[in-house]
């Protein structure tokens, strides 16, 4: 069995009508597309700028990362994973995919022994001085996450917290408390972690923070909370296996970067719905959020032209976005795309009780399982969608376990790069939220930046 | 002062060119555009169908949900709202903006001794299975809330809920761990409430799920919390009575709903993304996300024509999303429009130490607080879009208190109502989810639905 699998017969034409891609073209014109693609891509790859695709297979690195997080042993009550953007986000969908929303709340002996797990992620006054003074600070480890070393809100939190710290130990003591992930080289973590001896972990130069969730980034965090990181590195690798191919039907991450590429480009669909259906998936949505609209939202292509192009990815809950999202994406303009996540096996399926058989609005649901509803659920509003013209596809995962968030990651992130080479533009780079940084930095009065009151506030 | 203020400066094609708005326009044609809008909505309202307006001045229905909360006197650890959409969104909005996201793991002290408050809105067996396990029921209330008293996940909780209930208390005492919030007539938990003695909140009939955050269905969760109910609703009034301005330069919510209105249809920004600066924001993000989205994308307009509008909202958090979507944002399509909301003052701004006055990537942090940090960056964002020709106007809360939020969802319930207008369709209705309900019972076999498979599967 293969832990996830793509559903697209509901973006094909003969199902969804003309708001879906022609299985003629797919096979056509869009496969040799993706043929010549792929070859772009694998020879990126080979060249070594797709560091990403080396992380299924860096079993040393992923054995340092265990390393460490035995060594905590049953000290630590909490590790508190300091980052933003693609710093915490891949971790937190790892956590809340395997562990739920209550991790954090349940007894010790309840998570065998593993310590709690916050994100401390915003320059937020308020969450901050709430966790910290929520937490036992002589019980906590901080694992400072930027690859630069200069992110602004994780440097300003990581001040706040070394100076949180002192208040209660010694700077030997202190040095236990902090475990950064940064450069194997380079930046102002590095640099310190070397001067005061604080242990960091690497994040491979090659990989950008969007891409980085079974990098140390996100594997340390996932250890924390007792993820099989072997399983998660085995399906990424899986997945990889399959998407060597360059035949279109055969390759999942083809497969889904040109059903969304092409709704977007050829029919205006360029919102893209990402509805898994489960609670514990919400973040993983959050995490392609990221993903999908940080790598294909660009000014320029890859010759340099202008084109601002990229597809708008939009983090839903499937049931719960029935009732908030579902009425814009069934009547709405004929601008969307929805990529469902399905779910094919849970622990614990919940019966629903047939308790009340003579009440006709109860009765009918006495005797399935909650399971049974969610996925129902999702069925009609695939099924609703398409008569209404309107094309999803279905990521289907096996059982939400390590080996298929391995899988989905990879991917999720394969798709990416494809879609990147489908439009034409670099989805490794980010040059657009450089200027909101220099402007920040002028504001605050940082050395070599003008404050913007000086220079082109009034263009 | 006024808690809630709207700063469209940057909307403005003088400050942010073409993409903007221009301002001779909104004081001309928009603002008379505006009259005849506000003079249909006056009259909508005064008969009577517009039954959100009526709220803020509620006050004997605020004075029985506050004797209930009252009356749980601390026997009750943990309350439970089992609801789904516009029976949930408001009320954790409400709730996190008050409290935050560590409430429930806060001391009883700590807390007051107010209960914990928990949300239980998918038909997630997961969710469920651990929620139920990880409760004492025996000090734990179930607020069940659905207006129709139908809705089919909601009811399946409810049945799910009752059977673990039953397995630890006798009939007598499960009634008091039950609280209906729903129709005052209608529906099969009006009726069960009376049958078996069932404490039961009304839910206004001409309220909708999406506008109910200040009916009971959003006022019972937060008197939980310790919110104060008078403050909220004041709050709310003082917006409402702003709001009966026809003159567009005086109403907010009219210059928030014709400001976004025209960014769609007259330059195509059809993504309209809701931006707060801080944590306790992010539910009011995905609860102004089913207002504006579920509200304004219609396939028919008021005349029965065939339209398909409606904006696409997006629910992103700053300073967070500057390393998730604003890449998109600054470079991607000019198909976007931004409304951040800002906080004016924070109980505790929390002080950066000025720790490492030689490390450059660090000391220009130092000195400031978090809170001019995240205010720091919201200038930066707003000014670096403002540079690159996208227009965002800013929602100026003074504070975070229940006056200000009052306000704050009067303002964009307002909003809502003026953009149906505008878009010329029902605000208040969502017909397009009915197909998906259908093929659910179909699916479930509920008596008088038809199996899908027997019917126009195949059209």
């Amino acid at each position: 069995m293969t832990p996830v699998t793509l559903d697209h017969a509901n973006f094909l034409t003969p199902r969804v009508g003309d708001g879906g891609v022609d299985p003629d073209r797919l096979e056509g014109v869009l496969s040799e597309r993706f043929q010549e693609i792929h070859r772009e891509v694998e020879r990126r790859r080979e060249e070594g700028g797709l560091g990403f695709y080396g992380l299924p297979y860096a079993s040393e690195s992923m054995r340092q990362v265990q390393e460490v997080a035995d060594s905590f042993g049953q000290w630590f009550e909490a590790v508190v994973v300091v980052g933003i953007g693609g710093s915490s986000l891949g971790a937190r969908a790892v956590a809340e995919a395997l562990r739920g929303s209550l991790w954090n709340e349940r007894s010790e002996e309840s998570r065998e022994h593993f310590p709690k797990l916050y994100f401390l992620e915003n320059a937020d006054p308020d969450t901050t001085s709430e966790l910290l003074a929520h937490l036992d600070l002589r019980r906590t480890l901080f694992n400072i996450v930027s690859k630069s070393g200069s992110t602004a809100e994780t440097m300003a939190q990581f001040l706040v917290v070394e100076e949180a710290l002192r208040a209660t130990m010694d700077e030997n003591q202190l040095r236990g408390h902090l475990l950064f992930t940064t450069d194997p080289e380079a930046g102002i973590l590095r640099a310190m972690a070397e001067e005061r001896g604080i242990p960091a972990l690497p994040v491979p130069p090659q990989v950008g923070g969007r891409f980085s969730v079974l990098s140390p980034v996100g594997l340390l965090p996932a250890a924390v909370v007792g993820a099989d990181l072997e399983e998660l590195l085995k399906g990424a690798a899986e997945m990889d296996a399959r998407c060597r191919s360059g035949t279109l039907a055969e390759n999942p991450a083809g497969l889904f970067a040109t059903l969304l590429h092409t709704a977007d480009v050829e029919a205006g669909r360029s919102v893209h719905v990402f509805m898994p259906y489960g609670d514990r998936m919400r973040a993983i949505g959050l995490w392609f959020q990221q993903l999908w609209g940080e790598s294909l939202g660009k000014a320029r292509d890859r010759e340099g032209r202008i084109v601002n192009v990229g597809p708008t990815p939009v983090a839903a809950l499937g049931a719960v976005d029935q009732h908030s999202l579902l009425q814009l994406l069934m009547e709405g303009p004929h601008d969307k795309a929805v990529a469902f996540v399905r779910v094919g096996r849970r622990e614990a399926p919940m019966p629903i009780p047939p308790s009340h058989p003579d009440v006709a609005g109860l009765s009918y649901l006495g005797g399935h399982t909650l399971e049974a509803l969610l996925e129902t659920e999702l069925k009609a509003t695939a099924e609703a969608l398409r008569r209404a013209g309107r094309p999803s596809l279905v990521l289907e995962v096996e059982t939400l376990d390590e080996r298929a968030l391995g899988g989905l990651f990879m991917l999720l992130q394969i798709s990416t790069v494809y879609a990147g080479a489908l439009y034409g533009v670099d989805p490794l780079d980010q040059p657009g939220v450089e200027l909101g940084k220099e402007i920040t930095y002028g504001l605050l009065g940082r050395e070599g930046f003008p404050s913007p009151e000086d220079s082109d506030e009034a263009d």
